[in-house]
């Protein structure tokens, strides 16, 4: 059985901050019982529109016919961010691309929603994006993790995204993450696998 | 400071076999002292020619102008394996591709040279390449790291790769391979940092 997943995304998806190096994905990863081609395909300060333009692209030559392949997205939080007074993408154009990813991506795929970041004002921002992109998935048929408003409630998130960049936990924040990615991730990669 | 790394080549890049899902280039980038952000763009069965295709739009979204950028190169093997009684690529165009990659990357490069497999005819291919290679990154200025010879000799990497699928070691021999690089990749990212 050779499962191979690409997780697709932004900085969160990278892994930025943790000093372990693994990140929710490679957390998840250690603690599936059987081996996965994880490939980690995120990219910092990217948005949705700056994914959707990549996914194809990167996801192509790592997931070849043969092999149990799926896909992972994940983000958002770079949409809400201001410039100019304005966030970098609209929040219908956000959940429009997800809506239109989602359309195209031919293999399984798994959604995680935006966590949450040090600033209230960006993650009421997000919540919007999160109802939108849930929306989306259910009408898609497609299972999405919302994350948002647990990490906003969750002291160890807060307090090393507060203590780091403002942005992005370290070792025990990502650790909550995937905790809350695991559940949904058990069932996905299951199927997966015995598909 | 802000650190990122590309490192480009084949599923030992990846890290395939490791149930701790950092590889070699995890390993290292724990043991880094300062915050880095890891590009992790290793593809499974990639020769050199593959690799050189898409090298340049996968690191141009991750190594944007104001960070301190770098990339690690990695592959030959997939290029030694046998098809229809010939190498997937001829030594003189694996060393050739390696050559032109190096021309052309615009960011400070370091290359690890392929690893050892089960399989000591194939070793013997990789030998021609482990030379090719240090002889065009001496003439590009840039440092290369042979771990071939090495892990040949390696009981803890040998056993590992012949236990697993014949190529690739579990996470001992990951740490072995992380060690070999260690000290060019120490002597690399300082200079990074510092420059």
């Amino acid at each position: 059985m050779d499962v191979r997943v690409c997780f697709v995304g932004d900085s969160f998806v990278a892994g930025v901050g943790d000093p372990g190096h693994l990140g929710w994905t490679g957390r998840v990863a250690v603690r599936t019982p059987f081996p996965l081609t994880r490939y980690v395909l995120g990219v910092r300060r990217e948005t949705s529109a700056q994914v959707a333009r990549r996914w194809r692209a990167e996801c192509g030559p790592r997931l070849p016919a043969g092999s149990r392949n799926a896909v992972v997205l994940s983000f958002g939080v770079n949409d809400t961010t201001l410039e100019d007074g304005r966030p970098r993408v609209r929040p219908q154009e956000s959940v429009a691309t997800l809506d239109g990813v989602l359309r195209e991506v031919p293999w399984p795929v798994l959604v995680v929603g935006p966590p949450a970041v040090d600033d209230e004002a960006q993650n009421e921002r997000s919540a919007v994006l999160d109802a939108g992109f849930a929306r989306v998935c259910a009408a898609a048929g497609v299972a999405y993790v919302p994350v948002l408003e647990h990490l906003r409630a969750d002291a160890v998130w807060r307090r090393e995204v507060r203590d780091g960049d403002g942005a992005h936990p370290a070792a025990a924040g990502y650790e909550r993450l995937a905790r809350l990615v695991e559940p949904a991730w058990r069932g996905f990669v299951h199927r997966l696998a015995d598909g």
